[in-house]
């Protein structure tokens, strides 16, 4: 990189140049990066302001409306909607935003002028407090800068009703990411005893209850996002078949095992267990033991979904290692389902990295 | 191998056991055949007759009690089942039967009995002319071995009715594993002009038709494959909604293109491009025309799904193929589904190479 280059501040926005002069469009720049520039418009020169985001959120808004009956769902997701390093999720009028790149956080007052000139919104968070944006120079922040945020905010899913904390959950405050995955557990979980481990606030679980499964444990380390299921319960009627256990959920995995309990229905959707690309080989172990546990509480013709949301193992990594953990509970298995995240979390062609979300549902015998 | 092993009649019954002694199981050989011991059972010298097909078929039918709420599914989907070799389509009181490999035809006896005895079927047939028989030694043939077949079969997925032909049609005579993948396909058609390219019997056409698409445009080169979408139609009462296309599907994609029509919805779901390891090449390169030319009529805001039912091209090259087509038909898009069959094809977790299918939607700009 040319010093005149590395000088240049991050987040500058640059046309990108072939040798031979050929024009690859206009993006920002970041020095200290591993992806320097991300391409934000394929013409040169292009005027990054409110016309730009307009347009992005317009079709970002389109797809959205085909797809879904209700305002919940992500609404932006970074390159697979034309705005890398940003992702906003909508719960109504509602709207948490995060800035994961120095490029797009230079850009927050046209972002957010277009934002407020096609939705009106009633409230909007910055969610600013990944830990990967200190990789771009930047600080951690949660920053309201639209309304209030009620302590827990209604959304719903496939009929469900939850309530996420969009000012202290984990990332914007919910995953719609598991939406589809969420659907076709419940539709196993009928008439079911059900394992939700990892419950954050009962995304699994409560669409379970409500499809009709007889029991459901949710546990999690959190005591707030149980308490955000436990209203779910409430919201939803059927507070009558849940527990909440604050546990951390390996331990809770490994205790129902030795107490020799099952389930028919076990989820465990970990938070990422490899972090970064170093952590493979601890993180693939960890996966390893959390399908060995599972398995070991799932009962015979049962089913158990595994996930990952974890960047750096693959999907053919992620499936080897529950492979072997089910085997090692001495149990055997078939796959009934290899599934990433639901549509609202659409992937640039030419990007297949950004689906991290890696789910796999077993029948296990 | 030695002689005395290559002497052993194909299908044969064997104990398979490791230099140290250790038993792996009991299952069946064939000297000719890549895969020359299939697993059956871990247990060594394992009766392989009617209990055996009796348990596996009941599990096979447990999991599907659980998934689905009609008898029309795929039942037996080879090691998935425990059963290498062997698929079973069910059709309500009829069985659609492919036996695979030497071993599974010569138990054809035992699991005839077991299906009888279990299932009271009034009608099964043997679709044994799949040409990678050829490779087991095995002959070709389409053998009724119980019942009457009707010329056309009814069978209901995700609500929408269709026919099959199970004596002359492809395969088994229908295609299950696209049922989710149909589903999601109708749930972005409401409204929409649709085009569905290599129909077949009419399988997305008829479920976008049911689901509120405005014009359904069924393309095949099969005639007796288009009437049976008719009547699918009929049945469904969206005839006024649908046209019947006889042509080749590429060719017609083509003189849709040069006619610049476009539609909200395309689907191309071809027969394998690339029967063999031998294929990739050009059959990668077929992937890429088709979906170039599926994207060329696809409307700006529409959704395009293109499949490939090709074991012997990953995941990753398809998805590369496709998106290099996108690129020169000058279209941009995002993946919005990554899937393969549904939960009624199980995958054996130590073989994620018999998920054969891959299908992805793409919103397109």
């Amino acid at each position: 990189m040319a010093p005149a280059v590395k000088s240049l501040e991050p987040g500058t926005l640059v046309n990108v140049v072939a040798d031979d002069g050929r024009s690859f469009g206009t993006g920002y720049f970041n020095p200290a990066s591993l992806i320097a520039v991300r391409l934000l418009d394929p013409k040169p020169d292009a005027e990054i302001g409110e016309d730009f985001f307009v347009e992005r959120l317009t079709r970002a808004l389109a797809r959205r409306a085909v797809l879904f009956d209700k305002p919940f769902y992500r609404l932006v997701h970074a390159e697979g909607d034309g705005l890398p390093g940003l992702t906003i999720d909508r719960f109504g009028d509602t709207y948490s935003l995060q800035f994961g790149t120095a490029g797009m956080e230079k850009l927050e007052v046209p972002l957010l002028s277009a934002l407020k000139a096609l939705l009106s919104p009633e409230c909007i968070v910055l969610r600013n407090d990944a830990p990967s944006r200190a990789q771009e120079g930047l600080k951690s922040e949660v920053r309201l800068v639209l309304g209030d945020i009620p302590g827990r905010l209604p959304l719903e899913e496939n009929g469900t009703v939850y309530f996420a904390d969009i000012r202290g959950g984990q990332k914007t405050g919910w995953y719609y990411d598991q939406r589809d995955n969420r659907a076709f557990v419940a539709s196993l979980a009928k008439g079911s005893s059900m394992l939700d481990a990892y419950s954050y606030a009962g995304g699994f679980g409560m669409a379970a209850a409500r499809s009709g499964a007889r029991e459901v444990i949710a546990a999690d380390s959190s005591q707030p996002a149980l308490a955000l299921a436990e209203e779910a319960a409430a919201a939803n009627r059927v507070s009558g078949v849940c527990k909440f256990v604050k546990a951390d959920a390996m331990e809770e995995l490994e205790r129902l095992g030795a107490a020799n309990e099952t389930f028919d229905v076990v989820v465990a959707d970990p938070p990422p267990f490899v972090r970064a690309k170093k952590d493979l080989e601890p993180g693939a172990k960890a996966y390893r033991k959390l399908a060995r546990l599972s398995a070991s509480v799932t009962a015979s013709g049962g089913f158990m979904l595994i996930a990952s949301c974890s960047h750096n193992i693959s999907m053919e990594r992620f499936a080897l290692e529950c492979g072997i953990g089910i085997q090692r509970a001495g149990r055997t298995g078939a796959i009934i389902r290899q599934a990433g995240a639901g549509p609202d979390h659409p992937v640039h062609p030419a990007l297949p990295e950004t689906a991290y979300l890696k789910a796999i549902v077993y029948a296990i015998d």
